[in-house]
């Protein structure tokens, strides 16, 4: 599945993909720079442990009085490669400032 | 740092490490089983990915009434092999009946 930085048209979505974590860290500080409130950062399977690492290191680095606000987590299915549905976990944290 | 169960003397807690998801899952069914009205999972680093996935599996296939409360996550500075400060992320999902 494609990896993009915008869902259904909100530029405050950052999704955690494969990429190093300081990219999606510049991604966050860049949208909190371009005025948004909050920005929320979402990612899946072995993504959500990065995914937390990129929150952090905002709060703590570059935006500080950023909180983590609402957590949420839940459960996808999808398809692997041999069309079998696999569930794969997700996570969604608001930082907010 | 040894992984373990026990937290302070609370047995509602349990530490995801290294082992199989499945080990951690029965640990937390087995914690609501004896009584306890809420199991705290925790982890840190990549282990963070996994412990969403034991909270999801418990939560989809185990403890059907179960709902995922508050989820806290955090930073700890720890000591690598070569005695230089790393910082890890940390989580902790608390899952409750």
């Amino acid at each position: 599945m494609t990896e993009t930085k915008r869902n259904q048209g909100k530029d405050n979505v950052v999704f955690v993909g494969k990429k190093p974590t300081m990219a999606y860290v510049l991604a966050v500080v860049t949208q909190f720079g371009d005025g948004h409130p909050e920005v929320f950062i979402k990612a899946r399977g072995r993504a959500i442990s990065k995914a937390v690492d990129v929150a952090e290191i905002v709060r703590n680095r570059f935006v500080q009085n950023a909180i983590i606000g609402n957590v949420k987590t839940g459960t996808e299915t999808i398809q692997d490669e041999n069309k079998q549905n696999v569930n794969v976990s997700t996570i969604e944290l608001v930082l907010k400032k």
